[in-house]
């Protein structure tokens, strides 16, 4: 292992299009629990939108060896000419986002990330899988953003295929039927954050989505959509980059605009996780304390000295 | 090691009465950083209160030695009949404290920390220096607030030594003039949080802690004072069990009762440093999130997976 102050951490959510086949998830999730040097944190399959998210954690190097063995046993095990689901889909492994994960756990940024992304892109090229770089990874700046580039799935990106802009980084400029292709990327960490409104009108929702998010003139990186939810009104959104818009910021902003619906914010769910960095906003936000950092936690500053001990 | 799931890690926070000579505190700090299984976080020297507080980290057996070990060499080192500074002090080795770490550090509670702190004081009992227990590990009731245990230093002490109800848990019964006595406990993790108002008028800052502290019929586990501090009024506390009174609590009541005296918060200052638990208690005031735990927070999902890991 490299000096230990500079390593580099990551965070890897691909998206696979298999989420009811116990067998297909459980070898095509060994796959990546085999590869040594990687955790795997977290494994949520749905069966309606027939999809499953795998998380995992490690250094580059594992990340590459497990993202390939991943991609492989995805090709093997989904034929995306059989599949059927909720949700629309490019490809066998569909995206594989990678996430650096900063002090107090890692040196890694977001340029680490991108070029870890790459490295992974041309690798599962070499299986015959096109790949498309997006986020921060991205070679062309119409592809940043994923949206653009999964644009009506599959069958999209085939009628694209002939247009020189959306030729694939890596891979067969032919789309195979079987795997599909793979937006593989670099982004922050993203934080998926909902508030339910005291009121059943989901008109309501949707106007406060549309005042806070930034498509229409709202805060930077906010992502909202105003929804129904078990009789409620949801405003859910992504906040794709909180050191531009953070948790209690985008939750203020929901809050007034509620008010001046004559609505409240009644209760707020965070799906997934949260790195510790957007905890400590919260706090700092909260408390009043704009110093606060990891140094500050007993935790962080421990686990941060047990890192930095040369026998370990 | 046993079972990584049940390993209990504390915190040790001595205080010792030497905060002037390099060489007599590095030589104290020494004997515990080279005891393996313990991690020094932090070493705060103060040359007006001529005291020392070191912060060490570890589980009980290696702490154990360890503190044996620093009691010896605040012994050697220190010679409390020519100890002169501010501070009130009852031994050389003053006050060692045990804070037990929760999850997802470690499974370690009070009643474990008082333990420990029992075993300790027996082991420095053996050197010939005088242990009263305090805090959760008192033996007594009337022990169980280190203020009372220390009321009037050595000089208070030794005054008190004839006093069946003063007689100390380990140890001589003489009280020893150079190394004096030392008082050894176990305590939830204490938060030291100032809150600096808009005025210099000291006698609102007065005021106000009053009307926080228990100690008047304030908020339970809040000891709180007034000051001034840099031509500016503070409420100085202590918040010593966060479970009872979390500091967005503490806080908010010091803002209120700020309000109604026509005065307002204008920065708050947090005095070394808080468990992860209080971070996170502070995201769940703020964010609404009353089920916002460690297996949200990314990092420390990554360290519970790493610590449960069976190779490592």
């Amino acid at each position: 292992m490299a000096d230990a102050r500079s390593k580099k951490l990551f965070e890897a959510v691909p998206n696979f299009s298999e989420g009811r086949d116990p067998g297909k998830i459980g070898r095509i999730a060994a796959s990546v629990k085999r590869t040594p040097g990687v955790t795997v944190l977290n494994l949520h399959s749905d069966p309606d939108h027939n999809r499953s998210v795998l998380t995992f954690v490690g250094e580059a190097e594992p990340l590459l060896t497990a993202s390939v063995a991943l991609a492989r046993a995805c090709v093997e095990e989904i034929d995306l000419t059989a599949q059927r689901g909720v949700h629309p889909r490019m490809g066998s492994l569909d995206v594989l986002p990678f996430v650096p994960l900063g002090p107090p756990l890692s040196e890694a940024n977001l340029q680490d990330a991108a070029r870890l992304a790459s490295e992974v892109g041309e690798e599962i090229g070499f299986l015959g899988v096109p790949v498309y770089l997006y986020g921060a990874a991205a070679s062309i700046p119409h592809r940043e953003n994923l949206a653009d580039v999964r644009r009506g799935g599959y069958e999209g990106l085939s009628a694209r295929a002939e247009d020189p802009a959306w030729r694939p980084d890596y891979g067969p400029e032919v789309m195979p039927a079987r795997s599909g292709a793979v937006a593989v990327g670099a982004r922050p960490f993203l934080v998926a954050f909902n508030a339910y409104l005291d009121t059943e009108d989901v008109q309501t929702a949707r106007e406060i989505a549309r005042e806070v998010r930034e498509r229409d003139g709202g805060l930077p990186q906010v992502k909202a959509l105003g929804l129904e939810v078990g009789g409620r009104a949801q405003v859910s959104m992504n906040l794709t980059d909180l050191g531009r818009t953070s948790i209690p910021a985008a939750l203020e902003a929901v809050r007034r605009a509620a008010e001046r619906r004559g609505a409240r914010v009644e209760e707020t769910e965070l799906v997934g996780l949260m790195p510790l960095g957007a905890v400590l906003e919260a706090a700092r936000y909260c408390l009043g304390l704009p110093e606060l950092g990891t140094e500050h936690v007993v935790e962080a500053a421990l686990w941060q000295n047990l890192r930095e001990a040369p026998e370990l």
